[in-house]
């Protein structure tokens, strides 16, 4: 989690992708779509985005197909298909094979014309956003993946929820840099920065989210239960709420509204408090050399992006940091020290293998 | 100004349509790149942007073609010209008409082969970003428009300017209801921002600007004359400053890097304070038809964003306002009631129109 010491209970990459492939198998999920799965949490964890990783693995996908709000055997219908465009229904399947399914298709039509963008509608969460934009890099390409979500965010000015943290991801390929991977929520802060300062008894910081009455709270569990989060940007349009407010409803547009999909009221849970087939993406991807010689791109952004980094930090600041280098670090660190998982999630997860008849996951202890 | 009542020193549109060419042709702009400047600040004046209206028109326009750092008779070179892709060399000129050029191509491009997106390189200041985004409506199509700028604002945990307010417009048809337009600078404020706090002696809001060393300032002054502006999020990364520089840092990357422009190191002044050939912008259209029947995405966008504004208000606002909303509201009204322009603006263009020998902009008084 954000702002803690990662978990000292560990297990191996290849451990975790395997154990979530099996519980998704014992649910009826198809081999590849299970892999499909595995890589894009895995990847969460190792990017140290764990509210996104295995944590979501039983609540967010086994026991909602177990529950029948989502197809463990979705039908996929191509709405179109043409040069540049793919629009695809995901027939209430889960969201991650859906995503590389309509990304990969993105990318051959990018490849051969240039660019291309694609929605996906009737899907469900679909983890990190950044895994599907990412898929373009090793093609040359840059990519682009949206998803409206659950709406957690009031408009600015508003008290009721209109949007998800809605988030943005756009990855572009450098030459000898790392590339350049920008993914993030459209919201100030995600519902797991709350639950974080809820956990340590912490005062939310302003700017972060609202009580029932649209009021700004600084109370977590207030903002937890009743409440809402805030916009990009806070409360009001002084800090600029509006401009966060503006990308989230883009994005709710692009996504819902442009395939298709659900939108305008909220994502809500069904009566058993889960969802299903309610969520849409949107992805992009384009060719460089179309515009301009790849290489002298790839030189030119390697520059750019040393000159972020050699800028001057300030006070207290080590040095300037470039977006998707935190998560670079710490998938190189914990496919060497194991991947943390945080206790609680360990319990969840033994629970499930034993539900669901499976081996449970592999652990070691660190430090 | 923003928060400021309009000046009662009004003009007409047409009036001041008129004045900026008749400014231009006499520094020798071609009759149809001095009506794309006009249009351009006439609607930034119209839509109460008057920071990128005719306020800028003497010192960022007339007076560099003076000096010399701008070509009033720029010779375009299309570097890439594909089925979904330009790619153009402004040759020093002004950045209105090279914007409207390659914004029409990637129009053009878009309605026959679904999307398209353009880099021009070697441009200058081009104005308000929606005004290229929103293009794209009347040939219903979705417009996208983002520009680098003089570099103001400081990267997160950097004291170094390595970015400016780099704007992102995007501008999507709806159908009975006003379409979508967000214009939104990736900085928290604008300098024009700081400028009215100076102005009114008031301290600015955290997480506004930053001081030589890159701490937090309040102080107007010390910001405009020694500081940068912070991204969209404020100081640190509490409360998401580093989405604002990854959003400003992406304008960075697709404008200045992606055209083979200028870019990396500040976006400079030469020895008598004046710029030249140093904005890269960039420009993308689609079609919705290709992803979803037209008619439906407009009704679908039309209850969408009926639920925005529908949606509850917080305590103390009249209501959910959507994007682009407020500009046209000015646009309307200040088409009924006249354009106003700020008495210290009038003082200026009334001296560049002598300095110029031009007749005066008609003026009249309100209120």
């Amino acid at each position: 989690m954000i702002g803690e010491e990662p978990s000292n209970i560990r297990t191996r990459e290849a451990a975790e992708r395997d154990f979530i492939v099996r519980a998704l198998r014992a649910v009826d999920v198809s081999e590849s779509d299970a892999n499909d799965v595995a890589n894009v949490l895995v990847a969460a964890d190792l990017r140290g985005v764990e509210s996104h990783g295995i944590a979501r693995l039983d609540m967010f996908y086994v026991r909602r197909i177990e529950a029948g709000v989502v197809n463990a055997r979705p039908q996929y219908t191509a709405l179109s298909d043409r040069p540049t465009q793919f629009a695809l229904d995901a027939g209430n399947g889960l969201g991650h094979p859906a995503g590389i399914f309509a990304m990969r298709k993105t990318i051959e039509k990018a490849r051969e014309n240039g660019l291309a963008f694609a929605t996906v509608r009737n899907s469900n969460h679909y983890g990190i956003a950044a895994y599907y934009a990412m898929m373009a890099l090793e093609h040359g390409l840059i990519g682009l993946s949206m998803t409206n979500s659950t709406h957690l965010a009031v408009p600015t000015f508003g008290r009721q929820k209109t949007q998800g943290t809605n988030p943005i991801a756009v990855a572009i390929p450098a030459g000898e840099h790392a590339p350049y991977v920008l993914d993030m929520a459209t919201t100030g802060v995600t519902f797991g920065r709350l639950e974080v300062s809820e956990r340590k008894g912490k005062q939310l910081k302003p700017g972060w989210a609202v009580d029932a009455e649209g009021r700004e709270t600084l109370d977590a569990t207030t903002a937890m239960t009743k409440g809402a989060l805030l916009p990009l940007g806070g409360y009001g349009t002084d800090n600029g709420g509006h401009k966060g407010y503006g990308l989230g409803a883009l994005v709710e547009i692009l996504c819902g509204v442009l395939s298709g999909g659900l939108f305008g009221t909220s994502l809500g849970l069904d009566e058993r408090g889960l969802h299903g087939g309610t969520v849409s993406h949107f992805f992009g991807a384009f060719r460089v050399d179309a515009l301009r010689d790849g290489d002298a791109f790839r030189r030119d952004l390697d520059r750019q992006l040393r000159t972020f980094e050699d800028s001057a930090p300030s006070p207290g600041a080590d040095r300037v940091v470039i977006a998707g280098e935190p998560e670079r670090a710490f998938t190189e660190r914990y496919r060497r020290e194991g991947v943390p998982i945080d206790p609680k999630v360990w319990d969840g997860i033994d629970e499930m293998a034993k539900r669901l008849n499976i081996d449970k996951l592999e652990r070691f202890t660190v430090g």
